[in-house]
């Protein structure tokens, strides 16, 4: 067995009532993984499991000394703006002695989405 | 006045409680059309305006004959499956003696949002 990276992903979404679409963000995150070379695990804030704050501490309890939370969100809102960086904050304290862990920005938010819509505007799928 | 561009596009959500996150779909709407010189308008599944046949008929009514739908979802479901292309099938039906209608591919769908995701993990925002 080889150690854990040192850095873990857990990428985050809303969950949803709809299981195909839970089990789609869980393939997502296989197909990241895959491309990183990283562990990536899902955590979902409601709905489905697991939960962020488990998924942060199953990423640490696996070794993780850094623990980088990216969210799949399409558009700001107070999940963003309030609940993840709530989160964050309580795993960061949980764990301060074993990890830093540290949210980037949406998927929503990042100018190569500009570039993924308008070259399916264009045609260029 | 120069002439509308024969090509319009409609960028799909599903539409929020939240104004803040609807106004920010029609900010990435501008930014879509800025980058692609096309006229981009928003249409909205459900809770905002215009909904996505009011947009749709917009964009034949401004003289586009030839409108692409792009669904800004991440995850499949009901709306992508069934929804939308009911909707993109009846608007096809109001107009097809003056413009074809297509829906693409949704942008969590897109192999480049896996490169994406793995740029944000890797810390290469």
């Amino acid at each position: 067995m080889s150690s854990p990276p040192a850095t873990a992903v857990v990428l985050v979404a809303h969950g949803s009532r709809s299981e195909a679409a839970n089990e789609a963000h869980r393939e997502l995150c296989a197909q990241v993984a895959a491309v990183t070379g990283l562990d990536v695990t899902p955590g979902f804030l409601e709905l489905a499991t697991p939960s962020i704050p488990d998924a942060l501490d199953q990423a640490v309890a696996t070794g993780a000394t850094r623990v980088r939370v990216v969210p799949y969100f399409l558009h700001p809102g107070r999940h963003l703006a309030e609940d993840l960086p709530r989160l964050v904050d309580e795993a960061s304290e949980r764990h301060r002695q074993r990890a830093s862990i540290e949210l980037t920005g949406h998927v929503g938010g990042d100018e190569r989405m500009v570039q993924l819509l308008a070259d399916l505007a264009r045609d260029q799928g």
